[in-house]
């Protein structure tokens, strides 16, 4: 099969190569769906929320409430996500994962709510690992949702003030590096703040210094939140079901790195969206082996690198299925 | 007004500046519009080809007659600049600025021929001054042409064999730099023939030492192509009527280079869509001090590098237009 989709590729009037990563994103894909012509069907965006224990320390640049108040500006139509998955055509599905906030019910809007907040794991363990393993069939139930819609491809977005920290824990014990390189400025905290959430956070991890970093569902419990465990499910299961699985920024790309220690056979189904500006992402890319689509400098989350980047891989289809052959369009070949 | 378009970009429901470079380029395009509500209307790409005297003397990878064959590859749609353009409802338009080969007449098909192909530069120079003069007029005649329809964004793209020698030779002499810097694989000649490809670069180069380095049209004139300076005609006019001009790779960029030379003040207008694999483009787009929306990697050159890249610019102006503000969406703003 990667054969023949090679030599498709390679036919097609264009010299070899030149399409350059648009190339290998079709061929991916084709592998995916095992087919020369493959087709994005049905694109659904996912942005799953939830509030954070650990936003309450000090780490954050906004106030906790704008996770729930962020969620009723993204089911009022308003929200960047929103522009982009309507741009697109990409059918637009929220999660609350464990908002701290009760929502009325809104046909987009998918509750898959374990509790209101993870805790604050500078002093106990973020969930329970009850809670855990149910964030993760969460996340497996809410992609058989989706697919049963006829859907191919499916995006994951997050909002969750605080989450860069739960991020950048996680990656920190997963990945054994020091913190310095996992925690950025999440939303946009300065210089004095920055410190300040580094302190904390060294904090954390001293506290919890005795995690088993081998084991992903342990640190993930730990160390939150509701909408990565829920995401790290959703990975696991849609690539199951062999979906092309876009992967937004840093909060996302950890959790694709929990589902990754779980079942690295998932990674034939990830593209990688874009690269954050939020600073451990390139490195996390990096040790995920991941060239991202795009770098636009953003750092906004609700999966607005997957819904942005979403048309260069229907142009990596398109040329696939739609450009001529060298033969077909009676095009001389290269000098011999 | 640009404190104006930067106060409303600052309220949207977002962090500051989270949206990197989609921020900077709704900027840019509000300023070009001197709107706060931009819109991109009836987009435009025009490909234009013709045939060069070098692609003779072996610094090619393809044949000559690849460059008509293309053109007609272009006419049946079935190039992959047709697949991007259809995919974003751009409309496509080619130029026959003076390729060696007699078309039929086609809807889609200007014809701006001024000599079947260029001169040899290795011997002489590639256009006669009148011819330059021509080619320019041209573009300018086609961006009135194009604008008339309603259009206000416009890309253009080229198809030549033999055309990254040209460009090549154009940037080395225009910006002082060492050939080897400019010189790239083109459409993918390999080792021996690059090392040809860069001695015959260098006889031709001393063979016009006495050329004018700060004289754009003299230079232009000397090492051609036609298509090129159609293209630089078509930057300045484009600029001169305030319209969204897109940059692809290597040889619209040095056509654009050109163009800045003979009138800096059109940089405003431009925006770089895709840095090119081809060895001298990343180089001279930072003597243009430009920041390119896409690496994919892609040396294919027909504007593809724009096509690609045109849904970037539509989420930058649809965030402009549509995303709430946190006042109008009730989200709390930073903590004091």
């Amino acid at each position: 099969m990667e054969q023949q989709i090679q030599h498709i590729i390679d036919t097609k009037t264009k010299p070899l190569g030149a399409l350059g990563r648009l190339e290998t994103l079709a061929k991916q894909i084709a592998l995916i769906q095992q087919t020369t012509q493959p087709r994005l069907v049905e694109p659904h965006l996912v942005v799953v929320a939830a509030s954070h224990g650990i936003a309450n320390e000090g780490v954050s640049a906004y106030p906790s409430e704008v996770t729930y108040q962020m969620v009723l500006n993204f089911l009022a139509g308003g929200a960047a996500i929103n522009v982009f998955t309507r741009q697109h055509g990409i059918t637009l599905k929220l999660v609350d994962a464990g908002v701290d906030y009760t929502f009325d019910p809104y046909p987009h809007l998918i509750d898959a709510k374990v509790a209101p907040g993870t805790r604050s794991f500078l002093r106990e363990a973020a969930m329970t690992p009850e809670q855990c393993v149910t964030c993760l069939e969460n996340g497996r139930a809410l992609v058989a949702q989706v697919q049963a819609t006829g859907c191919n491809v499916i995006g994951f977005g997050e909002m969750g003030i605080g989450n860069t920290s739960s991020a950048a824990m996680l990656m920190s014990v997963l990945l054994n590096l020091p913190l310095a390189d996992c925690v950025g400025t999440g939303t946009g905290v300065a210089d004095e703040r920055y410190t300040q959430k580094l302190a904390i956070l060294e904090q954390a991890k001293a506290v919890h210094s005795t995690v088993d970093a081998t084991d992903p569902m342990a640190v993930l419990q730990t160390f939150g939140g509701f909408e990565i465990a829920t995401m790290c499910g959703a990975f696991l299961e849609a690539a199951r079901r062999r979906m092309v699985m876009l992967v937004d920024g840093f909060i996302a790309s950890v959790a694709f790195l929990c589902a990754y220690r779980l079942d690295p056979s998932i990674r034939l189904f990830a593209v990688f969206c874009h690269q954050s500006a939020e600073k451990g992402h390139a490195r996390l890319l990096a040790e995920l082996d991941a060239e991202p689509l795009l770098q636009l400098g953003m750092r906004l989350g609700e999966g607005t690198g997957c819904a942005v980047a979403y048309p260069i891989l229907q142009s990596a289809v398109a040329f696939l299925n739609e450009m001529a052959s060298f033969e077909s369009a009676g095009v001389s070949g290269e000098n011999a």
